[in-house]
């Protein structure tokens, strides 16, 4: 199931794309998505059958802007250097357990949305991410299963980075991490009955229309049950909270001199097979 | 003014602690302490008015639990190593720039909560903190003068800390502050005009009624207006955020082996000047 909000941004209503493409409206069932309609198993069937049964609104697509995939999202987890070629480009050891770094939740926006090039910043990249969205509280899982029966979905995510601001500039990744706008997320929240394998995706990022980076989740060092099953031993996740994974090689920080980072008038567009793509023109904040 | 909530948790109404030390309930008034109260100098004068003309009725503190003083906080974002003390007790040199990391708005509870030692922790350490919570958005501030302008208030945060997950399991420090209750934040949130010079304010944190910090504001490398001011170089701040602007010298990890780092039973006592007073018992998670 694809589950995605739409209209203008902090006004947007929750819709579901069908599974002919078509794009229906789910605010006669439910008032938004976000962490309590994920926990909520019973809504979520009810919204499955209705899409099934062919009964919910069809809305025009047209025109229409795509909002983050989840409303009231507490908190953005992240995952570094978790794919080999990416450690290796960044001249990093592959790490012995997952390195956790954050992004307040309020810099996400949708799919499509304006990405700024923070002021004073020469160093804007990209990254494209599977993002994971919790479907139940999580604390102290035991075990692989138990972590993914605790996902309410994927998405696409965009970790835009200012790598000046994260290495440079003193203590630890956050800074360069949580300028407005860095985490695109969307379009879609695909629920977890439709991505029969997390470890089995490819994730492509274009920058003005050159292919920049060309990765497999089967290259991350710690898969996403490990991922989640780890980062409950450090921190309670919630419904609505999002992890997002690491990306692969082909970061700007990884090209030869003159390292080709963001400028405004770029555009970025990011796609994960069967998670949807994004598009975003930078400008200057 | 003193600002604060209580009620279980999850579900506390507004009060106001008056001058006499009355508690005064606000729900009259507002139907919580929020970004959005904050942000709304009309109703905070209201509440003033209200309060100087004595027509709030009192409220019986007997058995009341306090909650934080904010209500839906965006996020924490924590200043490390910024006092001179604290910054030489733990072997670091004091930072040329301030030093960010988060902590996620999920571990905030109230100042009396039960502080949960995490599984596996044997370094779980305490840091008293000069909390600040924003009252108008920020970004790309340019003085200090400006950056003071966008503080609602001041109150007490305790930054409770692993300092082994913080430090030796890989990545950054937001593995060590991210654990379930690690941010009690309160009683109440003091508006500025009740703060003087929040350069001039003594911290003290006591462990089983030992005392164990015992600094002052005066000692802080970066002072509350030039940390405001950096972190919106960075990321927006939105009213209801909360910046913890670092600890005084004194935590456990600064002291002679064998480390008194807090176990289960112990009982950490905070407090800075004009802030009140913090109290929590510790459990094991």
């Amino acid at each position: 199931m694809k589950l995605l909000r739409v209209g203008t941004a902090g006004a947007e209503r929750p819709a579901l794309l069908d599974a002919e493409g078509t794009l229906r409206d789910l605010s006669g069932l439910v008032t938004d998505i976000d962490g309590a309609l994920l926990s909520d198993a019973g809504t979520l069937d009810r919204i499955r059958a209705a899409a099934g049964a062919g009964v919910l609104p069809a809305l025009s697509a047209e025109g229409l802007r795509v909002g983050p995939p989840v409303a009231r999202i507490g908190k953005v987890v992240c995952i570094g250097l978790n794919y080999h070629d990416h450690a290796r480009e960044t001249g990093a050891e592959p790490p012995a357990e997952p390195v956790i770094f954050f992004k307040a939740a309020d810099t996400v926006i949708g799919p499509d949305d304006t990405v700024l090039v923070p002021r004073g910043s020469v160093k804007t990249d990209w990254e494209v991410e599977l993002a994971v969205v919790i479907g139940r509280t999580a604390r102290y899982l035991e075990s692989h299963e138990q972590a993914l029966a605790h996902v309410a979905g994927y998405a696409v995510a965009h970790d835009v980075s200012e790598r000046e601001f994260q290495i440079e500039r003193g203590g630890t990744w956050d800074k360069g991490k949580n300028c407005e706008t860095f985490n695109p997320l969307g379009p879609w929240l695909v629920t977890t009955d439709d991505v029969p394998d997390p470890q089995a995706l490819s994730l492509k990022l274009w920058v003005n229309g050159e292919l920049k980076q060309d990765g497999t989740t089967a290259e991350q060092i710690f898969p996403v049950a490990e991922v989640v099953r780890y980062v409950s031993q450090f921190m309670t996740l919630y419904p609505g909270d999002v992890i997002n994974t690491g990306t692969p090689a082909g970061v700007a920080m990884g090209q030869p001199e003159p390292k080709p980072y963001l400028r405004a008038g770029d555009v970025v567009e990011l796609e994960i097979e069967g998670l949807g793509r994004q598009r975003q023109q930078l400008k200057d904040a």
